[in-house]
């Protein structure tokens, strides 16, 4: 089967915003093996509109609309369709008896253009929208399908997600159904991550594996088609444990985790808080934790000790510290992560202490970092890093591996 | 003039990439008169891209092509545009020139299929790679106009920005050439700014004026065409003294500034130093500073107090403040502001204490934030927000209320 994606919208066309809706509804269709041969945007009119379905027709089974379905008069996909198929729109009374009830909700007046959201074409099967009032839509019509999908990308995602893509699967005759799960890993390499599971990477067909990396983290997801769910659940544990076998110490999460979402879920299991001094990083560690709600129960607070008469003066490094080994150096991230611990009197104190860059620091490269822990009766540690970006690639790197680190060490 | 614009490559239709490519020429078209009437991605594929061209000829006096001009097999769209259009590839010179000098600039070998990338069509004009190696090219035939692209957005947008509109404006025959100037308002809503200037905006035509709001901060794009560049500048300061004279109290910067920027340049121009106390933030602040090269000069560090234990004996916050009016105060931000300035040895204090959300703090509603500033001899001073976003949004829209605050009092 192969697809058409037409984006409708003038704000396209003036680079208002982008298409990213074709980006997401390409991602899924690759998922489940249907081929995406063109893209198109056109603007709000209907002579182009209509140009645009006609050759698409000519070169796709199936087309899917993005945009246009709203109650303005500038909304028109579902009309122009209408037209150039020769088939009548209907009220659809399920999605209008949701508007009214939005509105009522909302305590506002609903205006009579509003009714135009709940037409669908007549014969169509509508596509539920959670997020917002305009119904998609599937139809299908001498040996073609479809789609018509809202344009806010809020609304057209999870339209997509839940009904779409089983839409889809059902036009194919297939009885199967997809279940992906994205595995997250940290502190390896994409290539040398596909080196180790290069074996399994070929030899897998179902569930599939795809890689993709972005932004210091590498991510797996696997795929599985099977017409039982338990099935499909099933085959990605077994794929999993394999994984597992092989890079296991490196995965860190599932789908949307984050590492400090997985760092302060752990961290706050075990009831233990945490102080931070942060040099090169500047707050932008403890800021990750104060990201998630519910942040206080973990986190003190800590010192940002940018320059070294801070470090000295606010968290007590020792003079001959900073003499005999400078600022970054293992020893000066322990008394750092140590006397934060202490001055806040909290369980954890974690400390950051390097060269962002892009200027050297005496001898040392941009990308010097050195990360202190020091918790319950052990000796306080230190890891080293050697980053290779900017200025805030390095700071930000900097901070994942600061949760990577703490994840590790409290994830047993 | 109407255009088209083709991206070309797989990567699009799979859904790796979202065309973003199509949004900045769009963008740059729209702003130099030229409409746009379609976008089209097409995939790595000599004959779909052939049917592609055939059929935007029909449609378009303009095609822009994206991408494929690379070393690799499957770069294709010069040779597919040359074999439909019946002209064959020359080897430009200054582009391979430059090729080999990268080459031996990064020390390496370079391989044979890197000559592909200085084939241009015979006839055409190259246009400059400066961050890349493939030049882009702008061909006639038959009254229509093509012109090439590279993919990459980084070698795509400079190119298009400084080559490609001046020759746009050629082929459309205008001797004029297009100014831009982006003005940067913060702490002023987009509607109020549009209200303001209604009737600048209305009765505008050279230069033109386009908002844009994102992230808190509204920005104006000053565009003006003229044959000279002198009397565009003059029409450009103009219409930026009248704007001043309505809304020039919250206009901070230009172009590619930012808050941060801003406020940091004036902070070292003076020569002074500056220490932060931050609750809700949790050094968010800092870290927008010391993502600065070169902060060092004024940030001293700070104290994350996400606990009123921090805030007291840390910061050392009386008693009676945090009994009588709480952490989120007036009064607790003042003496933060002054406390951390002390502690720091700093020329200014800054200090951020609110409620981030999504819960209520007591009495007090998600967004209710204080902000104080302890400086110079003057009596500390706090400002109150009252902010409506998520829990992120407000904090870092509480950062961006703390660089407005530093920049409205240093600026003068």
């Amino acid at each position: 089967m192969n697809a058409e994606i037409i984006a409708v919208g003038s704000e396209l066309l003036l680079g208002q915003i982008a298409n990213t809706n074709a980006q997401f509804i390409s991602e899924r269709l690759a998922e489940v093996g249907v081929n995406v041969f063109y893209h198109t945007s056109v603007g709000d009119n209907p002579a182009r509109l209509e140009e645009v379905i006609k050759h698409a027709e000519e070169r796709a089974d199936l087309l899917i609309f993005t945009g246009g379905l709203g109650p303005t008069k500038d909304d028109l996909t579902k009309e122009t369709i209408a037209r150039s198929l020769g088939v009548s729109l209907s009220m659809d009374e399920e999605a209008m008896d949701s508007i009214r009830a939005y509105f009522e909700k909302v305590g506002r007046v609903m205006t009579p253009n509003n009714e135009k959201q709940a037409l669908i074409l007549e014969g169509s099967v509508p596509l539920k929208n959670d997020f917002g009032m305009a119904p998609g839509m599937v139809f299908q019509q001498s040996g073609k399908a479809y789609i018509l999908l809202p344009g806010p990308p809020s609304e057209m995602r999870p339209m997509f997600s839940t009904y779409g893509v089983p839409a889809v699967m059902r036009l194919m005759k297939r009885k199967e159904v997809i279940h992906s799960r994205v595995l997250r890993f940290f502190g390896i390499g994409e290539s040398q991550l596909e080196a180790d599971l290069e074996e399994l990477i070929d030899r897998q067909t179902n569930p599939t594996i795809a890689p993709l990396a972005g932004d210091g983290e590498v991510t797996l997801r696997l795929t599985a088609k099977h017409e039982s769910k338990d099935v499909a659940e099933t085959l990605l544990n077994e794929l999993e444990s394999e994984i597992r076998q092989t890079v296991g110490e490196y995965l860190y999460g599932y789908d949307q985790d984050s590492l400090e979402g997985v760092g302060f879920r752990l961290l706050k299991e075990k009831g233990l808080t945490l102080a931070a001094a942060e040099s090169l990083t500047a707050g932008l560690f403890q800021s990750s934790l104060a990201s998630i709600a519910g942040a206080s129960s973990v986190l003190e607070g800590g010192v940002v000790c940018y320059q070294d008469s801070v470090k000295r003066n606010v968290l007590n490094v020792r003079e001959e510290t900073l003499k005999n080994y400078g600022a970054v150096s293992r020893e000066c991230a322990i008394e750092l992560a140590a006397n934060v611990r202490t001055l806040f009197k909290s369980d954890i104190g974690i400390s950051f202490t390097g060269v962002a860059g892009p200027e050297a620091q005496g001898d040392l490269p941009p990308g010097t970092v050195w990360i202190g822990i020091a918790s319950g009766d052990e000796e306080p540690r230190a890891y080293k890093l050697t980053l290779a970006g900017s200025r805030n690639g390095n700071r930000s790197r900097t901070v994942k591996y600061g949760w990577h680190y703490l994840v590790k060490e409290y994830k047993a």
